[in-house]
C-alpha cells in the first residue's frame, strides 16, 4: 500500500475519542496504523495535522487530515459506504436522533469523568449525578432506538453505539478510581446488557482497554496534572 | 396543509441558532411557521419538545421534534434533498472540512459574543482576541473552500455559510455594544465581501435582524441577567 493510500490514526490507546475511530475502521474492514502520541507531549505530526485544536484523534487518509472524532466517524461511514452497513440510519429522523444522543454523551459523560478522575475541578457528587441522569436518558433512548434489537443501531453497531460505547472502558475505571458505582445493572438493565454485548463484539474487544490499565493510566495523568508539594 | 405536514420552528428572531434553521428552510423552499418563545420563559411546547436541553431551536416536522441547530440543518438537507442543491458537499472530505469549521464557529464565536455583550463573565479583550483568531482561520478557510467562488459552499450557500453566516447580525451588534471593531475589511477582505453577499441573499435578508434591534434586545437581556441593586 502506498503512503497516499495508507490510513493512519494519530491517537492514544486510552482515549475514548480515538477508540471510536478504531472500532469504526475495524467495522468497515479498513486496515490502519495507530500512530501513538506520548502523553503530555504533542508530536510534530499532530501539530501539523490539527494546527487549530492540536488534539487527537486525527485520521490521515490520502495524506489529508480529518479531525474531531464525530466528524471522523461520519467520514469513515461515507468513504467506505459500500464496505459495511452504514453507521447512520437511512431515515433522516433516526439519524437526527442518533446525532442528538451522540452529542449528548460527549457533552455530559466525558467532562463528568474528568471530574471523577480528579483531573478537573468540580464536585464529584454532582458529576456522578450528571452521569446518572445521562444513563437514565440513555436507558430510555435505548428502548426507543433499538426496538427490541441488540444495539442502538438495531441489528448492528451504529453511530450512537460507537460514540457511547467508546466510553465504556472508562466507566469501569472511573468507578474504581472514584469508589462510586455508576452503571448499576438494577437501574439500567438495558444499557448494562448492551454494554456487555458491545465490549465483547469482535470489532471492539481488541481495542477496548482493560480497567486496570486505565486506572494506572489515570493515576499517572493525575500525578502529572497535580504535582505534590513535598 | 394538515397539522402533521406542518413545519414549525420553536425559536426566537434574534438567535443565530434559529436564524440558520430559517434560512435553511427558505433555501429549500419549505414553508414554515416560527413559534416565538418569550425571553426568560420556556413554553410548554418547548419543554415538551426538547425535555433534555430545554433549548431553542426545535424543528417540528410530522409532529416530531428535532433539536440542536447543526443537527436540524442536516435533517433539513436530507429530508428536502431533491428540493434544492445539498448544503453539504458530495465529497466526504469536503463535508468533513465544512463540519469542522461549522463546529469551530459555534465553539469560539458564540461564547466570545456572550462575554462581549456582558452576559457571561470573562475578559472582553481575551474574547475579542478569540474572535480575531477565529476570523483569521476563517479568512484562510474561505480561500480554500470557495475556490474563487462566492460562498464557502462554492457557487451557493452551503452548510458552513449557514452556520457562520447566522452569526453575522450579531457581529455588527456586538461591535456597537462593546465598542470593539471585529470584522475589519482590511484584515479580512474575503470574509467581509462574503458577509455582504450572504446578508443580501434573497433567502437571508428577511430573517437577518437589524443591528439596532439586536443592540436593544441585548441591552434588555443584560438588564434582566444583572438586576441593579438600586
Amino acid at each position: 500500500m502506498s503512503e497516499a493510500e495508507a490510513v493512519r490514526v494519530i491517537g492514544l490507546w486510552a482515549s475514548p475519542f480515538v477508540i471510536r475511530v478504531l472500532i469504526a475502521l475495524k467495522l468497515k474492514g479498513v486496515k490502519y496504523e495507530l500512530v501513538e502520541e506520548v502523553v503530555g507531549k504533542k508530536s510534530e505530526l499532530l501539530l501539523r495535522s490539527n494546527p487549530v485544536h492540536k488534539k487527537i484523534p486525527v485520521l490521515l487518509h490520502h495524506g489529508k487530515p480529518i479531525s474531531e472524532s464525530l466528524i471522523i466517524v461520519q467520514y469513515i461511514d461515507e468513504v467506505w459506504s459500500s464496505d459495511a452497513p452504514a453507521f447512520l440510519h437511512a431515515d433522516p429522523y433516526t439519524r437526527a436522533v442518533q446525532r442528538f444522543w451522540a452529542q449528548y454523551v460527549d457533552d455530559k459523560i466525558a467532562p463528568a469523568f474528568l471530574v471523577l478522575r480528579g483531573l478537573t475541578n468540580g464536585d464529584k457528587d454532582e458529576a456522578a449525578a450528571q452521569v446518572s441522569t445521562a444513563l437514565e436518558h440513555l436507558e430510555e433512548a435505548f428502548v426507543k432506538c433499538s426496538q427490541g434489537k441488540h444495539y442502538f443501531g438495531g441489528d448492528r453497531i451504529g453511530f450512537l453505539d460507537l460514540v457511547f460505547g467508546s466510553h465504556l472502558g472508562w466507566f469501569r475505571a472511573v468507578e474504581k478510581i472514584s469508589g462510586i458505582k455508576l452503571l448499576e445493572e438494577e437501574k439500567y438493565p438495558e444499557i448494562t446488557a448492551w454494554a456487555d454485548r458491545f465490549c465483547t463484539h469482535h470489532a471492539v474487544k481488541d481495542v477496548m482497554p482493560e480497567t486496570d490499565k486505565l486506572v494506572e493510566f489515570s493515576t499517572n495523568s493525575a500525578l502529572k496534572a497535580k504535582p505534590t508539594t513535598n
